[in-house]
């Protein structure tokens, strides 16, 4: 399948559906029968994305219930596709006649029309931040199966702007507790100043999300292409607004001397331990067993009220101002969605690494 | 296909082979037919990530000389598979006990053992980075398609270690007349003496390669998973060594504010040209029209003589000291493999945009 | 993808959906923008299939009125996903305990259980013939794109039982005049005296079901697996109950020599002209211009009200006797099923056909 | 990929080669790790479809030699792909002017010209039917797994002409005692006085193959669209000169009725047994652990001495007889290359199964 709304091989999902259209879906095949699945559940991680929990994002208010609408009888998934929809409900029939006309800058308005010959410009259509939905309500059934395996997510602001975490203060219990999903509550006064101060100046930021697995299996990930963190990187990138990803120690390692980075490995008992982990936990693109991290560079949110150059379809030059209800800063509910993201991909690799060995086989058919 | 050694979907390439095996080679599937190809063109490339050219790469003398094997025809590719072969000739029958038995820091030795139940060690097996000569073939083959397109790659190294070129310097006729594909000859000096002073000490470097693409045409990148960006983040980050990927202003747009980050649109006659490119020319996933940048981390060479700590397979705790020929920075030999990578995705996803419109279709079937 | 519910490379779909759950659906990738699009030009296909029509199927009424969530805006497709819904309304909450228990002969049921470890038994859940309702759906939409392209379907029985339609009083026509879609109005009265005499024995039939295409391009097809006869016949073999498929003279062809099987060919102006088709339309896997013939063998409805043995969950061999609202001849519901799978199998192979020379991308791209 | 030279999703291979070109080969990636493999294993299945050996095959003597390029480390799979070639030796550098200039009835001499605009014309180029090796080659890797999951595959010719075997006198043991591949000795002969007519009168003929797989496991096939027996369909459509393919009791169905065809259910101990086998052992697409049957439909082989009318690429209607080396019959030869699509196929579905349920998943993880 070559068509782009569709991913993972194994584990897979397909995600439609526009901002302003009916509603947006998924749906999810190869999800293994017998898991307990409800609303409920998937409902936890949609509430995690929703927007207007605080002025840090736009004060929509969008209900975003989820309905399942196949794979699972008497609670338990039954082998068979999942489909999952969100109505869309909250779209004011409004007047789109001036976002119609002009492109605006950092979005994908433009791309649309150059690729499709015309675009569905009402919210933003299909480039909409609300294609997540499917891909988070997706994750939640990820992340379930995850848990059958004892394996865990964090995921968390790192930065906002030039303000980072300071590691010595992490604190995972800290991440939801506070409007950006920040684990150290030191700097979260410092970094709300910050927004709002943009805020004020009618203009946005961007930051840092980082997701750390614990408990990976070792041996995940199928060279030579599709390496665990080339399928990580991939599905990280495809989310709107993320313009870098990196693994491990990242970008850093370029600086780095051959004997300041690699991982010494050392014996406990009879178990192999890394003095290190600034691999992020992948080896040759497979797991090692040791924690995966892997870090996402989220832009500053396209839609500003700050003035702006750009054109209209009819080539003239105008100066426009966004005036509607934008997040500020993307990054805390992208937190969800790269953990999303991460979940389907640990998933699919997952399943695609037992048939690496004939013993694995064996154990299943004989 | 879920299998790992393919890459692309109509342009799509298989790769085989280990280090100190029969050979290493690739299949292309989905080259179209009547594109002038012979041996001479791939070998050119090949040469690019030849061994052995100056004290920057491994002393190794590698022939590397590729034969078609199948799919072309007259001069001309057929439209069926061309698959190209490299025999392995300089894999000296040496003792291979010693690798075998213990497992180097920073290297795939533990992982590949970890997911197969065992590994050909000789000379790293399949994660050797011999496995990218059957990138690099099928990437010679890609960037002829390109050219036919009038699309043009530009692939250097942009940083070693703490050293970057100074971009009002950059000349790309400059790259291949250093030996660390530089842009900026006023940097290759120090450069080159920072390398010496690492090798003297036994230890390695990484550095950042860039890629830049000119004349893409606009609409190319499938939304929402499969965007040029997501595919090219996958592309770079499954050639070993890489551990970060970044599109236009990557990273550093988390430190941006909106209204410095966006790329503001003009009308330049009838057409509409953008004042800056922090986006790198990728828009919700699709390309813009103009430049695609990407850029990709290079860890420092793992294989290095200064003493470090791993365990054997015995699980005993022993220091290491990698005596052989092996690069002190991979960089160099990377750029051509980064292209590579880049060539093929960009003709996959030139390949896969055709279907978005049904005018495009009815251009060829009526 | 290798989830089972996906279909189709270019253009691809995703079915899901029990029989007595919310409802079946079908995603759309791929589809092209700017093709006219409506809920009602789908509906047409949707009636074709709905039972309750005749004596001849079941006397379920269906409504299965099709809705449009996503893909399409001001009546035309805009390239991204096409999500298309029918909600259940039918499904009488009724006692399930029954066919729960035990394991109806030429049914999934038993299979369903043993692969998946239970199963949705309401009504037969995914393995239900409401399954096809995503596929005509879908496959309305695949008509759509080659009415376009000026390529014509025709799908008929050919058969039921012993009785075959006589080629000389063929007349496409008569198809959809009568309830069998038989295109030979003289052995309509005949074929409904058989299907009503294993009516009243509590008995059911099968038949043969042809498609011809007529205007399809020549060059269709990609050797070597996935050519145009190999993916029709994997689309056709997919419906349930289809037990055979076949092109041109196929099995009959075994019984003829080559002088006698071969086409030969002569030219007709400057076109190359056949003199007769035994091969369907199709040599070495691709389209050679001539009408494609496919047919599809199709058994005997398996739930008959005749008394037969067969065993319970708790290991009892029992005796039952199926009293509902059965189709005593699936073939005539079957023909529009058959024919959208052609169409959507056409439809993807004509845009993977594109890709074969250089030319072709040029003449997009140049 | 899409691109119709690759064949499985997780056990998957991927053919190259032309008839008069260097050689053909395979590559198979998705072998798991630590199964024994050899080059004598491969030759074996290779020496079967060898030409020469009998006067109902071309005369042509090719020794198609197989090595094993990659992924076997040793004497045992590594997980990696799995290289295989067979160099092309007996192709006389003869004149090709001939048949590069008419098309051939039959063959895909036009529909390759058609579909690519100029066609390697030695020797049929890929359309030939050297391009099997690989999937010979395949297959006996397929069948190295089966065996060990104890899975057996008998392959016979069921029907030559109008003659066909009488399944009373079945003894698999016969198979390879004659020149035909017929399990029933008592119609040896009259086939080969068939034959020899036929060869006389510069004439040739078909017959269907059949494959009968025992101690398959249940639940493999994956609904709703990659059914075991879809994908069987494809895999046998997919050879040159199968014209329809069957499972159980096939077309011959559809004259049963409902209580004819359906198998009924028996408890023997705690195990369910079919009283029949009508269903050819897949229900709903899913194995139901009886014996899986299929037949394939062979056309006479198109070259022929006989006089036959065409075409050149100029444009004249022209006569010609074929002379040279071809096989009066292609059937004998098509026996072991019908088995490996069986074998390749099974492996690939038997893999794709394990996932369905999370109880196969926690064996290997937990």
């Amino acid at each position: 399948m070559s068509t782009g709304s569709n991913f993972g091989k194994l584990f897979s999902i397909s995600t439609w559906g526009e901002s302003h259209g009916e509603g947006v879906g998924v749906v999810i095949d190869g999800c293994p029968s017998g898991i307990d699945l409800n609303e409920e559940i998937i409902q936890i991680d949609l509430d995690k994305r929703k927007p207007g929990k605080s002025i840090f994002s736009t004060p929509r208010k969008e209900k975003d219930k989820v309905k399942i609408m196949s794979g699972v009888f008497n609670g338990k998934t039954t082998g068979t596709p999942i489909s999952l929809i969100v109505h869309n409900v909250n779209h004011i029939s409004k007047d789109y006649s001036k976002i119609a006309n002009y492109y605006r800058p950092g979005h994908a308005d433009l791309t649309y029309d150059l690729k499709y010959g015309f675009r569905d410009y009402r919210g933003g259509g299909r480039s909409s931040g609300r294609e997540t939905i499917g891909r988070v309500a997706a994750g939640a059934v990820a992340k379930k199966i995850l848990k059958e395996l004892n394996i865990k997510l964090t995921t968390f602001t790192k930065s906002i702007g030039n303000i980072s975490i300071n590691p010595d203060n992490f604190d995972k219990h800290e991440i939801w507790n506070n409007n950006l999903c920040l684990p150290d509550k030191t700097c979260v006064q410092k970094t709300e100043d910050y927004i709002l101060e943009l805020i004020n100046q009618g203009d946005s930021c961007g930051g840092i999300i980082e997701c750390q697995v614990d408990c990976i299996p070792p041996g995940i990930g199928e060279p030579v292409f599709d390496r665990l963190d080339a399928e990580l990187s991939k599905a990280i990138m495809s989310i709107g607004s993320v313009k870098g990803v990196e693994i491990g120690n990242g970008f850093m390692t370029t600086s780095l001397t051959g004997s300041e980075n690699n991982d010494f490995y050392r014996c406990s008992g009879n178990k192999i331990i890394k003095e290190s982990n600034n691999a992020g936990g992948i080896l040759g693109g497979i797991s090692d067993g040791s924690k995966v991290v892997i870090r996402a560079a989220i832009k500053p949110t396209p839609s500003i009220k700050k003035t702006q150059k750009t054109v209209t379809k009819d080539n003239d030059n105008i100066d426009i101002n966004i005036i509607g209800r934008h997040d500020p800063i993307i990054v805390p509910r992208a937190v969800i969605v790269v953990e999303s993201m991460v979940a389907i991909t640990l998933v699919d690799m997952l399943f695609r690494n037992i048939t690496s060995q004939m013993n694995n086989i064996k154990k299943i058919y004989l």
